[in-house]
């Protein structure tokens, strides 16, 4: 098992979490008293990182929030931050990366040693060749696109190919092929419970990362019911806006503790006790 | 037809040439010149682009390259300097993105405002919603990956659905679906010559961009013969190490120049004459 399986499993149990909450910075949405700071979304990560850390399994900063600004710098920091400050706690690069494989190298080189990144998010269209040099990393987790929670998911990925739909490859691929190491996740969304009931069914216990819950609309109860583990573990529920942007006062990053509190404990309502809790 | 389409149609009558260079910088292969200059990648990047605009249709800069070095700044000038010298001449930023809706809507901000890029590269296995906030951009390029050149390819794009190949589905899409604004191109690799003959007949004279030659081994007859359209157009061909790192020593822009005069006239070797040429 991976390093960053093994601190995800650490990161669950310590929180009492499958909470991630993803640092999707929108300066138009931010407090006025961020407005003429020095690097503002930093420290708007860190005040949302101080007030949240208890009560989430990880961090999930989206590369694209920061490339729009110019503000490379301050991902760094923000993940910095967290490994300096939360120990133990994984952040994900969610990147989305994938290219033929003497380019993979290089965003393997970006995710894991410049920003150094715990895991990252990759695209399976180009193959297993592509996704070679992130897994070649083992100590980190590379998570792999199965079944996206935006509408347009079913154009390819729910295509029938054999019998089998796409995403039920990638799955199938994933456990077979890719994850030769132990250092694989997927993405499934939130938004398509069967089809994250049905990736589950695959991969036996292989984490899942489920995007769509809060601003996309994904029903908590039917993500962890269809996801979990027989342990009520195996998945890292995200959400970004609703947490980050709960409030535009004084008061956010109060009220993204609330919201963040709100939705761990909405989740966790839903979880099997797993073996540590019926001991 | 988008301004992009048609500065390139432009682009390959003024240089009667369907070459594009890759823009990859690997500073362990510069020439030992570069060592402790400041902007080295910028510097490289300017030599090889001030002894080759004339043999190419396009510049590809490919976004890991730059990231893997911390060097966006050096991005930014590269695609800058090309725009500011060689008015004209599209400049591709090649960094496969994809992503839920408002995501992606986030990377076409740093393609099209913050590199001001006249193209870029994009993955379609998040489907049509996806490629949305880039194809909002009508006066830009979007070049989505059809078939690309790795051996991995044949693990997802080759796939059978419904008696069609996924790339085949791809293809069609995008003439069907994605092309509303005639700003599509699609990314077909040059060592798949079958293929590219296959997509060249569903897209019509849409252009193809052909990775794969050069390094990668791809044939070039083949590539030109089963991919161009009928006035000998319809694809940039895009080559990078075998260019820019055809020697290391002081030589190189002039090598780099032979070298792409080179693989220029070996491509146009294959070309139809064109209704102008036969005029």
């Amino acid at each position: 098992m991976s390093r960053f399986i093994d601190e995800l499993a650490q990161s669950w149990k310590r929180s009492g979490s499958l909470l991630c909450i993803g640092l999707d910075p929108e300066l138009e949405r931010f407090p006025k008293q961020f407005a003429g700071q020095a690097s503002p979304i930093f420290q708007f990560n860190k005040a949302i990182i101080d007030a949240t850390a208890h009560l989430v399994c990880a961090y999930k900063p989206q590369f694209a929030h920061y490339a729009a600004y110019e503000a490379e710098d301050q991902l760094e920091r923000t993940i910095q931050y967290i490994h300096t400050n939360y120990p133990g706690l994984p952040v994900i690069l969610d990147a989305k990366r994938g290219d033929i494989g003497s380019t993979a190298a290089r965003y393997a080189i970006e995710a894991f040693e410049r920003y150094a990144a715990d895991a990252v998010t990759v695209n399976p269209y180009l193959g297993g060749d592509s996704l070679e040099p992130f897994l070649a990393y083992e100590d980190r987790g590379v998570i792999i696109l199965c079944r996206t929670s935006n509408a347009g998911a079913t154009d390819l990925q729910d295509l029938e190919s054999g019998g089998r739909k796409i995403y039920q490859l990638v799955a199938e691929r994933t456990v077979r092929l890719w994850n030769r190491r132990g250092n694989c996740l997927l993405v499934v969304g939130a938004t398509c419970p069967e089809e994250l009931a049905d990736v589950r069914q695959i991969v036996g216990n292989m984490p899942l990362l489920v995007p769509g819950v809060g601003a996309q609309g994904g029903n908590i109860a039917d993500a962890v019911v269809r996801g979990q583990t027989a342990e009520g573990t195996g998945l890292i529920i995200s959400a970004s806006r609703s947490i980050l942007y709960a409030s535009s006062g004084e008061d956010f990053a109060k009220r993204a503790r609330a919201e963040a509190g709100k939705l761990s404990a909405a989740i966790n309502a839903h979880r099997h006790p797993g073996p540590s809790a019926s001991s």
